[in-house]
């Protein structure tokens, strides 16, 4: 095996999107394989067995093989710890261990409630399905009581975990990015402390980056 | 504030048991402040505070609060590395590589599904509601399809992340056994590597604590 980073992904995966931020965050030269996911090529070899849930994305570095987006960043972030941004502070206790929890809220309070909630704004379009104008209804009750939680931790902290941009942060840019270009934006746009987290980390340019990537 | 660890919680609620747990493994000290859900306690002062979801567990370590159970979890294997189990096997790359991926499949992949099958099948019944035959069948249809992939890399190695027991592991004990308690056990079981695991895993000494702290 051997070789640089590879990412077998599409860039208009919000999962992918998540180690393709994290790996221009880190300044890393990489290689994306596209995966034909509309001839399924998610399900068949390479990629099976590469990831055996058959979703993407999938990372190859060297003769490691990780899947789960949330697991290749973190390994992105610790193994190459001293290039580009920090994104875990490793060396302070308090603001590591804060940074996990923010970590885990994404993964558990907020992406279970907005990844459906774009799959019904956004990607059910996409494939040509219709949205369900009840599950959004029910969808976004739910994200205003998570979103005014984030209201008042960023009025304390202009990012997640406490000064510094996270992980935490990052892991939240793919879902939000797709559901601003929703109606929901008015669930975020009406939160003042929410709306300016969103402007900062969305202006970032390791993620413009990787939406120039979406328009090649 | 200082003093030593105090669990907010109760250990019959699932995320508690995997603080417990964790804190079993590694030997530590520690005090369950009893959080009377039935009274909605989680919803107010002090717990309010320490987690603003309203939920259990949080942690108190000296001056620093935590919540959700994954991050607790991560922090004491991290913070007390050098006592009792290891837990995250942080000299290895790529072990504790993977560990990470295991960890991401149980909170995405394993609990989205297992812990609303545990809701209909046992909590549901607490809660004197009716479990929903339906949402049942659609959930154990889902559910062993994972189990059919953890029995391929249980067929690999004694435990998710390799040859020893990881928090990857302890992450799945309270659902799991909850679930051992269900009808839903014969899908678990009847995946001879997965009910190797299982019976490996609910054997820990520190497990068996667990479960005797719901007896008292
Ligand atoms: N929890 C996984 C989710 C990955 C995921 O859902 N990927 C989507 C594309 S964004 C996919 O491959 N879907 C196809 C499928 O699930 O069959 C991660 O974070 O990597
Ligand atoms: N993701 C959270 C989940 C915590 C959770 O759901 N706790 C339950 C008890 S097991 C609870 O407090 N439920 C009350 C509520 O959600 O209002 C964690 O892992 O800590």
């Amino acid at each position: 095996m051997g070789g640089g980073i590879k990412v077998h992904g599409l860039p208009i995966s919000t999962a992918t999107m998540r180690v393709l931020a994290t790996l221009y965050e880190k300044g890393l030269d990489f290689e994306i394989v596209p995966v034909d996911m509309k001839a399924g090529a998610h399900k068949q070899e390479p990629l099976i067995s590469l990831n055996p849930f058959g979703q993407i994305p999938a990372l190859l570095d060297g003769d490691l093989t990780l899947f789960e987006s949330r697991a290749i960043t973190e390994y992105i972030a610790e193994e190459y710890s001293d290039k580009g941004e920090k994104l875990l502070c490793q060396g302070c206790k308090k603001l590591k261990a804060t940074t996990k929890v923010w970590l885990q809220v994404e993964g558990q309070q907020f992406d279970p409630i907005a990844s459906k909630l774009a799959f019904e704004r956004v990607f059910k379009g996409m494939l040509g399905m219709t949205t369900d104008p009840a599950a959004v209804e029910d969808l976004e009750a739910k994200l205003v009581k998570v979103l005014d939680i984030y209201e008042a931790r960023l009025s304390k902290s202009p990012f997640l975990a406490g000064d510094c941009f996270t992980l935490a942060d990052l892991h939240h840019l793919p879902i939000i990015y797709y559901l601003m270009g929703t109606d929901s934006k008015k669930l975020f746009e009406s939160r003042p402390k929410v709306n300016e987290w969103i402007k900062n980390i969305t202006a970032r340019p390791a993620w413009v980056k990787v939406l120039h990537l979406q328009k090649q």
